[in-house]
């Protein structure tokens, strides 16, 4: 699959993947849609005015409204039939072979395809709800083990159900968007009673994919496990910044609150799911005996993506944190789906979900600074000399997310980007 | 304050409230926003096309498009001035002695003044985010009690800060709006180790109080329990309906999600923070030495509304099971806010927070079947010979608020109205 477009090989953005996003340009400060692509993005906006998309059939042209909205929630509502014919016709137009007008007109490709350096990049979906999966066992293993040792390490629902809570939609933010330390109370060690309010003290990540939901049920009707992935539009990379101190107090007995609500950071190309397709493998074995609804006949039901975090320092150093994949996850995202509307909740286009932190068991594979340093009690040693337990103020944190391993063919998310600072002042 | 318009003594709707809401008629189904007033509502939006406000100053009248809207989210982000001055002129013009037209004018009141009866309420507003706070200090209390006994009921966390989690947005419905029995996983019996799947068998109400939120605050920018009133636009009836089997098997870690996420039933009416100013009153005593940021210098800061929950069975017979009020509530909306934004996240116009479940200690005055049947072992008798642990198919559940005693000034919010239908079918 060779385009007429120069695309380097090492781009995550191949002829493969054509990821949809929200740019907007110095010149042109209206959001719209778009696709990357190499070093460049094709302003679906601009190409759409300009007729590139008229040897679209014609059924399919009477939608192209949807790259005249600010977001891609109107796109992503027509459904997976939809997505797949525009990204066929976008991967048809870039490979060398074609006449489409695309490939000799500069005044067009002036028009519409942009350099990626030229861009913004913005949520790509407007957030109805976000919820938060906990479906990395090995996380939840890991975590779990420091609190109450390997024998409890799992609680008792774990393996019978994909254990989520609902997250905060209006602070989910795209990537390179900066956050600032929260405030809260905390026990200021061990066994205290009394707590006390500060800047946090154990600012955590956790590497997660996100999964947006293209279109909705309706209330009272759950989604079977067999249509669910009908359901889905794309995934980005997701760091669900996660106060520790602030969350180990406040979380007894309803859950995360201020711990997680001040900020999750989102790539900003959604990878559609048809793009994935060829990554599936099989996923962690559940011992468990799953209730009809969760039951799924398909091996290959997990997605095989390669992670990595890295981390800078104000000093300038990076060094990678984790390497792992997003296969340590035990539930599918379509059995996230049955379980989320099984009881009735109705989803719309542009929820999302995050897949929980995708951690593996040893060293080096683990999604959050809690893992990776047994709780704040080992120091991980960074490029340059320096030390963390956690995130502290100027570091940023980049997640890196691909599937495939042959150059020129890598279907990838590019970066999540997030930088931590300060907390603000207070009398 | 008597009015020309005919309102009956006994209606939640006295010139004392004017409360807002959206409302869609057999003939015009465009939803639209309108005030209640007695057995009428005042169309907001053909009131303002028949320049029913031109007495408005008129730098209040260049925002009178909002009334042109499908939602309230618009007139809230006004903020409370405006929403002030509104309510004034609406109350200025249904006095006895105005001079406005809309008293003589019968065409206009024809195209704007219509009966209550023939008007189908709608969401009020567009709810970006739900968020479910904890704050019934007695109810944490009872269901603590049952649970862990009386020594251990409130987590050590709990007179420390407003515990609240994040709730599902898509879900919440207006009165009116049957919702289906869950299915989800439970355990079979105390002491079980595996799940069965099955349609809820503990099925329970919440009867709290909603709060929405008018404008937003940009994130990381907290907002001062000070400057929290200016944020809060008005108030509903909420029942958060709760699957308790379900709840108690997928809660630890996370907190409730599908025992929750079915559906969230609020009263259609928004009463305005301003008509409730006079209603104020001391709340429930903190023992905990608060933390600066929740530091409250008022003692007035809570609000005291007349609840009621009844029941009406499939046999028709109504039977009223709790009496209570909104005062029995430890935290303020001005604290839970603060507290909500002090990790820095962003609210937004249309945020809906609940209180919590509201609750006394005595039978009868329980806002949850759990508590006024001990957790399912005591019966609670209706009238008609029939009895209930938990809700039952078929069961209407009604909740009713007001403040104030007096008859024709009462500032009150109708109803929230709910009935289960039962769970689909399954194979």
């Amino acid at each position: 699959m060779k385009s007429w477009l120069p695309i380097p090989a090492s781009s995550h953005f191949s002829l493969k993947n054509i990821p949809f996003g929200i740019i907007s340009t110095a010149s042109n400060p209206r959001h719209r849609p778009a696709v990357a692509l190499g070093d460049h993005v094709l302003d679906l906006s601009a190409f759409a005015s300009s007729a590139g998309f008229n040897k679209l059939s014609t059924d399919l042209q009477s939608n192209l409204g949807v790259f005249e909205q600010t977001t891609l929630n109107d796109f992503a509502a027509l459904g997976r039939p939809y997505h797949r014919a525009i990204r066929q016709y976008l991967q048809d137009i870039f490979s060398e072979n074609t006449s489409h007008e695309i490939k000799t007109n500069t005044s067009l490709q002036k028009e519409a395809l942009l350099p990626i350096a030229d861009v913004t990049t913005h949520l790509p979906l407007s957030i109805g709800d976000y919820t938060d999966f906990f479906a990395g066992r090995n996380h939840a293993f890991n975590v779990g083990t420091l609190f109450r040792g390997p024998a409890n390490a799992l609680q008792p629902n774990y393996n019978h159900l994909p254990v989520a809570y609902h997250g905060r939609a209006s602070s989910v933010v795209v990537s390179g968007t900066p956050l600032r330390r929260p405030w809260g109370q905390a026990l200021p060690a061990p066994g205290a009673t009394e707590p006390i309010f500060r800047p946090c003290a154990r600012l955590d990540i956790e590497l997660e994919m996100g999964m947006f939901v293209c279109k909705g049920n309706v209330l009272g009707e759950p989604v079977a496990l067999e249509d669910a992935e009908d359901f889905i539009f794309g995934y980005v990379l997701m760091n669900d910044w996660s106060a520790r101190d602030i969350q180990q107090w406040e979380y007894v007995p309803l859950g995360p609150f201020n711990a997680k609500n001040f900020g999750t950071s989102i790539s900003p190309w959604v990878v559609l799911a048809d793009a994935l397709e060829p990554f599936r493998t099989e996923g962690l074995k559940n011992e468990a005996e799953l209730q009809s609804y969760l039951k799924e006949d398909r091996k290959d039901n997990i997605l095989d993506i390669q992670l990595e975090v890295s981390i800078t320092t104000a000093t300038g150093n990076s060094t990678t944190l984790t390497r792992t994949s997003s296969k340590n996850l035990l539930w599918s995202w379509s059995q996230m789906l049955a379980h989320h509307t099984v009881a009735g909740c109705n989803l719309r286009s542009g929820d999302l979900f995050g897949s929980g932190t995708i951690s593996g068991f040893d060293a080096g594979t683990h999604g959050s600074f809690l893992e990776q340093t047994q709780g704040g009690k080992v120091t991980i040693k960074l490029e340059g000399g320096e030390e963390r337990k956690f995130v502290e103020d100027g570091d940023t944190i980049t997640l890196t997310g691909w599937a495939g391993g042959v150059d020129g063919e890598l279907v990838g998310f590019g970066q999540c980007v997030g930088q931590i600072l300060p907390a603000i002042s207070r009398k």
